[in-house]
């Protein structure tokens, strides 16, 4: 058999065609063969390219990124997604500031967009605004191809937002279909999302929310856990909720790191600052209430320091199903004794999940580069055979 | 017909074979002939990726992009360019720190040019400094080349200076010759390059400069209008003089706004700095004066505020011809109640013209890349009937 | 015969299989083989591009650059190498922050090289630490690519250490053997790499004893001069004295400007820092003493005045072999009377070596272009026969 056509044969029997020249903001927004067909595509790249074959399906193009704030590894993944495919990366630096609205919006985004086959956002400083700053974009080049001022139109991929982190959740998820053998064996697993204590501050919410809206489609057993005070968007907690129900698996909230981690198959303990404080804090800003903003930090810190017990401590793992649930993370971990003196997990639990932690965050730019091939190419199950059949090695020689 | 065979008859007619292994710096120094074959080649190259066929003519290569100050449109531009030709884009960041000279100036050309094919510089803030760099910048890669340094010669496209900013004129010019069906349309065609106010200082002077020198070479009757002391070069007030006399159009300047507008075909109205402060300008910075730079800045603007009048507001877009002249813009415009209190347009003249305002923008990363093409490659006809013979797909799938 | 022929021939005389996979990191880690299969590699891939012969064996791929300071002519040479042989380039920005260290290193290397082929590293503000991180980044990968974390193993280019700077020596040595016509014409060659006034402080160490490490290799007599107090890392001076004794030149040290310029066939004189100051320096950084800092800086530019003699005058170039020794320099140097008051060499005499040092120069993106390939490529000679036979054009029409 090829090497993608165990892939095509999976897409065969999916139905995703509703992605081609449509963006990825939401992983709720997206059916479950959608999901599905993200992961196969990504793995039959991934495969393709281990066996030195191109991917690209770009002779020419750019792939535009615009990021609000500095981020090494989002960048790095959606660069190596770009080169798979063949798209040049052109990055939007706009800076920090506040995030501009209507005709700004509508206009740059089709200024940068005239060879744009991809943008990719990452915008979660602000309660509010970067899911809603994704969804100008969008419309502005959608209106822009429409009326023939773009010959093509670009789809956007969040990278990052005020709800959702769609890269990441589903590379993680992709990372436990290969842990568990298959999409399948991932009914009726425990997968703890709970907070974890961090000497920073402000970290954002998109990562349990993402983490909670997507691993209750797979008939998982999801317990989201934190102190008090900590809680993350009530409407993403409704979407976790409808989802459980809908697959067949449970959404729980607890106060309780201990319950969480309780026969738990996959534990994921992560730092996040409260969403209220998050809403406060966008409202300071807006405000440009300089004293404010450095008082809450203030606040927030020290509410922080109330909970340093709620860390993935060796004793913590014990709990776990058979005392070794699969430890996940996004990365940076805030690690104890190595990078602060106190933070979210033991050395020794961190140091045995190591290659684990990096094979997780491995699967980022292949999921990316899913995500866009699904959505510029018509026949996916023809462009990958095809790629196959031509066989243009990646490197020569 | 194939599709290039349509331009490929009009390059055949036309003679512009100096373009080849040459610098586009100028309008006013390029002829007719070689100005239509930019037009020519941007529609051919625009045709063949909207039939998603590939323009790549580089394999490999560097597109050097050298700009003095932050510039989203421009950046994007050229990168689209060098895209759709196949060169990858490195930026050259040399801050907005004063000119550099001799010595530094031939060394860094050659030392960033032992792979570059093209070099764009954007260099609009010192009067009587931006064009001069370039010309010095282009002798020095002229001598590397003739001394066996550099294995190619690297050609420069003006991408701003303080003369001229070509991209953006002969982007508008193809802008108008599809809007009027055909340049030979534009004969007798009333144009109106007008000062507008606008409530920040300083903007450049290349863009009525640039409209003036180049819409005075098709016949058109160009009025500049302006209010008494914002007077542009007047060695560019002589080149387009000098155009229409050649034309068969006409050359006028007056200080009334609505005389200009008055039965115009096509309306540009505008802000930009008054010459001789601007001269004024260079030499303050040039004695690292800064009291001197934030007086005359002051004064600037008290001189701009006495103009609020100069407005395309929709009382003087009825003076034009059947009340509905073409109204265009460089992009971003400063428009009233929108982007500031009192601009350059009225927000319901602005909106009527989105569409093609975008559409003018559209054309130029293609006019960038047809300067390009011209200057590399030796026979551009066959060339472009290569690309579409050999048909690699822009996007495959 | 045919345009590589001549290349592949050297190769299959040489033995170089170790290259394969392995990082360049310090000429004297490398055989003398290895070291010539860098030159004809360079040769051949720059013979094949003057012929616009595609020297493309990625068809996609990243190129990392991770730059301690600003650099633009190193950080071009880099992209020029990596678009060579069609890497794209992606820069990791890291700033001037103390060097990371551990758990950070290891993270940040598997981060960014999912899809890396190469990883370039300038490093050479601080002694002991260039080096040693380049070994840390290049250990982190290895264990990322066994561990199944990367599906390919990058491999590192030192791009500027603390102790050595193999691009520009090597490509300094490829100028040499084409200014002397050939390798075996270099024995017996007088080359004096000599200290010169500068009015700026702190030049790195890298250029003297990579020169002097990489010189003596190829049976020249070295001399290395200096005033006292400037001495470079006395482990290199072993490592040229060493290399002297095996190739059959000579090693020596003066204090004497004069007694290094004497019969000299080539002349390198340029400034750096005295070793025991820059190793001050860094613990000073180390504890944050800007105080500290500030005083040695002041204490070394007093230091430096006192040797204005040490400089390249035409007196001195009298004294070389036939009074016309090859002048050289890594670029750029301080002229006297053009970039600086009083500098490393007379006005006169540069401008007399402009063309050759422009030369010298430009080989570097060929070296390290080079040093990629030969740890990319399993079977050089067959994949540059392939190239050239291949024969696609770099620039079409």
């Amino acid at each position: 058999m090829s090497t993608v056509e165990k892939y095509t044969k999976i897409l065969d029997n999916l139905k995703f065609d509703k992605m081609f020249q449509n963006d990825f903001l939401l992983t709720w927004e997206k059916t479950r063969d959608e999901l599905e067909a993200v992961y196969t595509v990504a793995d039959a790249l991934r495969q393709l390219r281990e066996n030195n074959i191109s991917t690209r399906i770009f002779d020419s193009g750019l792939g535009i990124s615009l990021f609000r704030d500095n981020s090494t590894r989002t960048r790095f993944s959606f660069a190596s997604a770009c080169n798979l495919l063949g798209l040049e990366v052109q990055d939007l630096d706009e800076g920090k500031s506040q995030v501009a609205h209507g005709e700004t919006v509508r206009e740059t985004a089709n200024m940068i967009s005239f060879m744009a086959d991809i943008i990719g956002i990452r915008d979660d400083m602000y309660i509010g605004k970067g899911n809603a700053y994704m969804r100008e974009v969008s419309q502005a080049v959608q209106d822009g191809y429409k009326d023939g001022v773009l010959e093509q139109r670009p789809t956007l991929v969040n990278l990052q937002c005020d709800i959702d982190h769609p890269t990441q959740s589903m590379a993680d998820m992709l990372h436990l279909i290969h842990e568990f053998g298959g999409i399948e064996n991932l009914k009726g697993k425990k997968i703890a999302m709970t907070w974890a204590y961090s000497p920073s501050y402000g970290k954002p919410l998109s990562v349990p929310q993402g983490i909670i809206g997507l691993m209750s489609r797979f008939g998982m057993d999801v317990v989201l856990a934190h102190p008090e005070g900590y809680e993350v968007m009530s409407d993403v907690e409704k979407v976790a909720q409808k989802n459980a129900a809908e697959s067949g698996g449970s959404f729980k909230r607890t106060n309780s790191m201990e319950e969480a981690f309780k026969d738990a198959d996959i534990v994921y303990p992560k730092s996040w600052a409260p969403f209220k404080a998050m809403e406060q804090r966008t409202e300071l800003y807006g405000n440009g209430d300089m004293d404010g903003i450095n008082k809450l930090e203030k606040e927030l810190l020290a509410q922080n320091a109330q909970h340093k017990d709620w860390a993935c401590t060796e004793q913590y793992m014990q709990l776990t199903k058979d005392k070794k649930a699969l430890y996940m993370h996004c990365l940076p971990a805030d690690i104890t004794g190595v990078s602060c003196k106190e933070g979210e997990v033991d050395a020794s639990v961190f140091d045995r999940y190591r290659t684990p932690l990096y094979k997780e965050a491995s699967y980022k730019p292949y999921v990316i580069a899913a995500m866009m091939f699904l959505s510029k190419v018509k026949d996916p199950q023809k462009t990958l055979q095809d790629l196959e059949n031509k066989a243009n090695r990646r490197i020569s020689g």
